[in-house]
């Protein structure tokens, strides 16, 4: 039995899932998160359905896979017609908002087509995608960019820190040796301390936003999406967090010379990009990686402050608390940066989820090795909540089950991912057009295959190959594993759920009796 | 060079492929569409993207395969986010609507989540499929159903006909030996004449009315859809047309017992609806076929009369007139009736297109055999328009070098339909749930291949097997070609353009510049 009312879903971008002490890192210090994990289940096998940003949160928001919300890379207008979290937490009775970052981009064409007030609730509904927008904030804003309405710089500017966008000047930018600002989009600045204090850090306050509308939220029941933009880049970091790592705490690159011999042309033409050669070079790597700890570090101190609110609040015995990320961020593994590829180091996320009910007990502190997909938390949300599952909409499954220590066997047997490259310097490196560079993961317990547009595949042995360092695409021993998951592959496609606005009992209903509504056809 | 300024979309609905003169019947009679036929280009290969009302109509009306329009059968609203004909034509200054049938469902969900006003402009556009509804008439209007507001009973009100819904009682019943009004609903009564007079049937009506809007158009360039519900069950028509035809103009039924040997499990169940039990009765068929052949014959005199009105106002020299059906009808043939299921009776349609355009002479009175699909109106529209193509939403392709007599080297491989049964009575003999329902054809030169969720295939050598009697799915000798065919249909299936909400130039634009916007990664 579901005992809960409110959900604080906290997302992190750009955080790797083994980036945190309770899943084995051996040097990061996440004492808050780890807690979370000792009081809920800790899954082991969490996947993203896009390895970036606006595609991953699309699924995470409307609880469908890339390939059929349609919204494939960054920029990418989510269509006017995909229902999301909101719309479904809504009809539950529940405020449904954003504390932080959604990525979203608004679908203008069809807001303007029909006519809908861009300024009316529903207008705002539709451009947010489905948050009431308590705080919007993407979290990179770039000099130039028009920051004249960010709520985060009217807060800094009140604190004292001034300049039009004082979120690249204070926050995002460190003063070097000699006193010269420096900013933090650059690499080599990543030692530097933020401007800021960490008070006031962009994950400080959206903390402090968070707690301030928990409190006005009173006995609303809520779901609260607190989504900081960091440890994603820019990589700078307040004092003490700027230092806490160094050097020596950073693990070892997952990466060796076989993976340059031959690699998978689409792999190769991003590891020409500017990010993965300088995450390549081994100086540069260790420069960065600890400012990326010391941002995951503090928004653990501010994740064990906003639980020590709830727990005051009295809020802990009804509140579902999700911890996770959009994707990961390779770092130099594999030599190459960022993400979009689908190496684990990408892909897969961490996922902690603490529900209050006593139901889940049992499960309490536990790992769940199940493969599991973003996609899953809207039908979670829902069922939390006491809602009708929506089969036809959703193509996420429910984790209560998982939660509550059962064994349901009919799980998934794989989880998919989707990339769509379009926009990056590898389709223009491979010579392609941009209906050309869509790529597809599929993950069973064995096997990692990956599917490119036009390409060969690419294969790993998970079992005998966990750190994906031997890739068996173009293995003749391996030609029918890799038939076999292509044809799993294309099988998923085939299911996807682009038949959405009627649901299943609207079909049985008017199932084989056109003549009860008057229609006969066929009839002597 | 195109010379187009309007366009007359005429549909018919439920008009077999082979039921025209100019397509081969031996003994029917519409002289004015085989007019036209000698004055444009008569495809001989045009595949609706699904065999039945809603959803091929869909397809027509969006340029988008069902699969990923997603309206996959009647009454499945079209989803809110999906871009129609009306939408791309009125970008062009080109005033565009409906006279008759569109099937559409309205979104009514969505419509309600975004608050858009039923009511106004846009959502009127919305509800009616981006056609302005200067007529809609769906052409179904049993008894009970309200039809207060439905022009052509006020109209017949007008001419004397009387009675709440003289559509049933005078345009679609008629009198028996014995002066009893006998419902045009029941194939029993095909034979008599509608009670209406062929002044005033719903045929001549929807003529009237078209004629009646382009008057009031004047020199705005339009695209007018008249879609006749005609000649579609009911399957009654007035006098003369209701005795034109007999018995012996009949041509015979296109079925053997062999196919009642192990058909296909899917197939097996529509042979046992009531449509296929009684159109495979050689009498009941005798009798009805006659009256679906004078509708034919109606609607052939009512083209006349709206190609010479458009003689008289001079306006042949610039409308691109195109004729075409939303399916076919069994009518028996295979032991089934109605439509539905892949074979050509259902799946081919009649298209024949008039290109005013001197760059057209050439094909004037031919034929065509390549491969042309429904989807291919919406960009041939927006071409001959001067429009700029839309390939990142359309995935028809422009027919305009086929009219122009170019022979294109990478014309379609192959054709695409699709059926969702989840609504009728096979799903319930087959014990299958409402997402386990659809299927697939995929139709090249030489093959038909289909293949069902969950059965085994269905395969057709069209060239030594025409009339697709002889089923080789399950034959060894073809697996091959069944393997192949499997895999094209799922690499189809896998290129669908569910991202549509961005244009290819809009990717260009930004693709691998984010520096540009001041958004730096990986940089040292």
């Amino acid at each position: 039995m579901s005992e809960v009312k409110n959900i604080l879903f906290i997302m992190c971008d750009q955080l790797r899932f083994d980036y945190l002490g309770c899943n084995g890192h051996p040097t990061i210090k996440t004492p808050n998160i780890d807690k979370l994990a000792s009081r809920g289940v800790n899954f082991q096998n969490a996947y993203v359905q896009a390895p970036v940003c606006g595609s991953s949160r699309m699924s995470f928001y409307t609880g469908r896979y890339v390939f059929t919300h349609g919204a494939t890379y960054n920029g990418v207008p989510l269509n006017i017609g995909q229902p999301t979290l909101g719309d479904h937490l809504r009809e539950l009775g529940v405020s449904t908002g954003l504390v932080g970052k959604t990525h979203m981009t608004a679908d203008l064409a069809n807001i303007d087509r029909l006519k809908i007030d861009p300024s009316s609730i529903s207008g705002v509904l539709a451009k947010e995608c489905g948050f009431e927008p308590w705080e919007r904030d993407d979290g990179l804003h770039p000099e130039g960019a028009n920051t004249a309405n960010l709520a985060y710089n009217k807060y800094l500017n009140d604190k004292g820190y001034e300049g039009d966008n004082p979120w690249h000047t204070a926050a995002n930018s460190g003063l070097d040796e000699q006193g010269v600002l420096q900013s933090g989009w650059f690499l080599r600045n990543a030692h530097l301390p933020a401007v800021v204090d960490k008070a006031h850090s962009e994950t400080a306050y959206m903390t402090d936003r968070t707690m301030q509308r928990i409190e006005d939220l009173g006995d609303m029941p809520w779901c609260l999406h607190l989504s900081y933009i960091k440890p994603h880049w820019p990589y700078i970091a307040p004092a003490p967090y700027h230092n806490m790592y160094d050097k020596s705490d950073v693990i070892p690159a997952n990466r060796n010379s076989q993976e340059k011999v031959s690699p998978h042309p689409v792999v190769h033409a991003f590891m020409k990009h500017q990010e993965s050669q300088n995450f390549s070079d081994e100086e540069k790597r260790l420069h960065v990686i600890p400012a990326y700890m010391g941002l995951i570090s503090e928004i653990d101190d501010h994740i064990g402050r906003l639980i020590a609110f709830l727990d005051e609040k009295d809020k802990l015995k009804d509140t579902l608390i999700v911890l996770t990320s959009d994707h990961g961020d390779y770092l130099g593994d594999h030599w190459l940066g960022e993400k979009e590829l689908f190496h684990e180091e990408s892909v897969r996320i961490p996922l902690i989820i603490v529900d209050p009910s006593k139901t889940a007990d049992s499960t309490r502190g536990t790992t769940c090795d199940k493969l599991v997909e973003a996609i899953d938390l809207v039908p979670t949300f829902i069922e939390s909540l006491g809602g009708k599952a929506k089969p036809h909409v959703l193509e996420g499954r429910s984790l209560l089950p998982l939660l509550y220590g059962q064994e349901p066997d009919d799980w998934r047997e794989f989880a998919v991912s989707e990339v769509d490259y379009a926009w990056r310097g590898a389709r223009l490196t491979l010579n392609l057009k941009p209906d050309e560079t869509r790529g597809y993961m599929i993950r069973t317990e064995k096997w990692k295959y990956v599917s490119f547009d036009g390409f060969r595949p690419q294969l790993f042995d998970l079992q005998s190959d966990p750190k994906e360092l031997h890739d068996l695409g173009v293995s003749p021993e391996f030609s029918d594993v890799r038939d076999e998951l292509e044809l799993k592959l294309l099988n998923w496609i085939r299911k996807r759920k682009t038949r959405f606005t009627v649901d299943y009992d609207q079909i049985e209903s008017k199932t084989d009796n056109a003549d009860k509504r008057g229609i006969y056809f066929g009839i002597w």
